[in-house]
């Protein structure tokens, strides 16, 4: 009788099945990192690493994971952006420049050269390079929002240099493609970047102040949680917007939070709406990066050397040049923006991916790249964990969250 | 150059522009039925008639739709569960059973004698029947837990004989299709009957008690928010499991949200983090079925007929079998037990769907029962908003709510 069922169910069934075990490996890997100090994003990566076809294969990575994976970092950066308000990043709009710049142009250069010296084509080593430039900023997001940290003043220079450096890949990357397919249209090229800067210049300065305008209007809706429902609503459109202007659409998440941050006393209460949507959907994110590892490379020994310079250089390249566009901090400051741009995570897989489609680089050279993203993602946690940790003693912010929890449930009680 | 990205965004690009129409016209619907004085969800439903094939051609039903729906629907009874306690369902046992077999009985009777009114062959007859028994409780359960009336002694009646209703509707189903395909295996059957009652009855009696005793070990967990992690986890699981025994997975879901009513005191956080994915999903689920709705039928006289008579049946026979399965109360709360049970929603739908794909029921028959199950489900939110509004007048249950949200704003900002 169940196959009646199985019929009608099979898929859903074998959906659900798989959810439940990303979701629950997720969770316990993150319970045994916590336990021993290391940050519980790290363990939910090597928990895709273990359950993904690498090593288990329990779970293959699928479509439906990957919407689900993307709608998770969507909620994580649309959450991030909550807690940011736009001033605070237009203040280090300058240094997030700098660092944004050079964090792009030091990794650029060293993949294609690494990929020349490997006997790469031309083509090849733009990819490489390209590849290596992408930030990806969740991880960082996540490990510091964790911390409490998110409103400090190096906190802020990553995420503006995490935008600005999005911009600059997909320059870099459309350049690359049209290069790698021999014309290049720089009247296109032109038309993509000023849209790209046009669309995010435009929502950070005016969708703050439009948010801020409605919000008395939002408030008189009739329908159950207004503001969060704008703010789901504002969060999927601007996502979709940012795809086709050609940014990552965590962009558009990020603004759609940031316009969001001064509109509304409700805070809490949004946060915690929305925090119930990242803690369920953010572990398909990272389960999702660490199952896209491909063990396999290391049976190839030239590219584990291939995989391990690439990946050196990948975290060398972003902390020297990230933490020089930040010269003028303090020595510590300079090291926080640098290992904060370091994790590559699912953007440098992307580009890998685009690289493959078009034909361009050859498999070791993606086996290297993909190992590359997955461990600067594995790597940069506990660095950054390392070198804020005595910023959060400081500030003692965990302990003002903790608080709070506490004085609602006796809010409840009472 | 945005035809680089497109070729690795666009799936994610379409998929993510499908989600937020969805979600802005389930919402915008849902704001205009709030100020009509009419139940949100039958505006959330029609969004999806209106974006759907029938009319707007939007957006199309597909298998990501369809897994975001269920999703969607298991995290609204997981809801529901966690305001469920256990002694709750049990006191109403009797009268919950009593209300579940009558009225399933009554629309299988009447389904059954329609369809050979109407020429129907005897398995298709079986099949008209088995459809018109299934309760889509989540529409049900949304309504009445957006009027704070879920604690009623009616909403306990009408939850436990959604379960059993759930559990008939299997073995009923399981019967018709062996029936129709030519042979009956009866053991089969029984271990069906038995492996579904026994995973209902033994969760529900033994859940509670065992996430009671687990409590104090889930709050000395490291990881973030233990509580609605463990309750994450529990929910998925047991959904599947349910899956698998072949009973809908809300089910599970509502037996896992029951085993955690009791085990935490951080009701309100986790109703909060719980109520955030809800609000997210449980609109996926409603314009689903609105997107089911295939007008087209009306183009054939006799369909329209037939579809009526059928919607016709479906309302009266639940209203009367289940509203005499609570003889003995006041003629108001039977009147309430009844129309709780009328929508057939998405479980109508999947059981005709099972019928069309084993051949055993034709088009026409098809198109009639869809009709019927998403029109019993734009009809049920009135009535019941109508029959419960003195209840919560007299409860004020909504202020309470009101005042628990203000509270929590007082504690941030004080």
């Amino acid at each position: 009788m169940p196959t009646i069922f199985a019929a009608a169910a099979t898929d859903h069934t074998y959906v659900l099945l798989s959810l439940f075990i990303m979701l629950a490996a997720a969770k316990l890997m993150a319970e045994v990192f916590e336990r021993i100090k290391q940050p519980a994003v790290v363990g939910e990566i090597l928990a895709g690493v273990i359950i993904g076809p690498s090593v288990l294969g329990w779970v293959a990575p699928s479509e439906l994971i990957s919407i689900l994976a993307e709608i998770g970092v969507i909620f994580l950066l649309f959450t991030v952006g909550l807690e940011t308000k736009p001033q605070a990043i237009f203040r280090v709009g300058k240094r997030a420049t700098i660092v944004a710049v050079l964090g792009v142009a030091l990794p650029f250069v060293a993949g294609y050269f690494i990929a020349i010296a490997w006997d790469g084509s031309f083509a090849e080593a733009m990819f490489i390079g390209a590849a290596m430039v992408a930030t990806s900023v969740g991880i960082t997001a996540r490990v510091l929002g964790s911390m409490g940290l998110l409103d400090k003043e190096t906190s802020r220079i990553i995420l503006g240099a995490a935008v600005i450096d999005d911009i600059l890949g997909l320059i870099i990357l459309s350049l690359v493609s049209s290069v790698s397919q021999g014309s290049v249209s720089y009247a296109a090229l032109a038309k993509t970047t000023a849209a790209a800067v046009l669309f995010t210049v435009f929502v950070a300065l005016i969708g703050s102040k439009i948010m801020n305008r409605l919000g008395p209007s939002v408030e008189r809706l009739k329908v159950s949680k207004p503001f969060f429902n704008i703010g789901l609503i504002l969060c999927l459109g601007l996502s979709v917007a940012s795809l086709y202007i050609g940014v990552a659409a965590i962009i558009g998440a990020f603004l759609a939070g940031m316009a969001l941050a001064e509109a509304t006393e409700e805070q809490t209460k949004m946060h915690r709406l929305t925090s119930g949507v990242t803690e369920f959907l953010v572990p398909f994110f990272l389960v999702s990066i660490g199952m896209q590892l491909d063990l396999a490379i290391f049976r190839d020994a030239s590219v584990v050397g291939l995989a391990i310079l690439v990946t050196i250089a990948a975290v060398a390249t972003k902390l020297v040049g990230c933490g020089l566009g930040a010269w003028g901090m303090t020595k510590r400051e300079m090291a926080q923006i640098g290992v904060g741009m370091v994790p590559r995570g699912e953007v440098g897989i992307v580009v890998a991916q685009i690289g493959l489609g078009l034909g361009v680089i050859s498999s070791h050279f993606f086996g290297a790249v993909l190992f590359m993203a997955v461990a600067t993602t594995l790597i940069a946690p506990p660095l950054i964990k390392l070198f804020y940790s005595e910023d959060r003693d400081r500030d003692g912010t965990e302990d003002v969250i903790v608080q709070t929890d506490i004085s609602e449930d006796f809010t409840r009680i009472g």
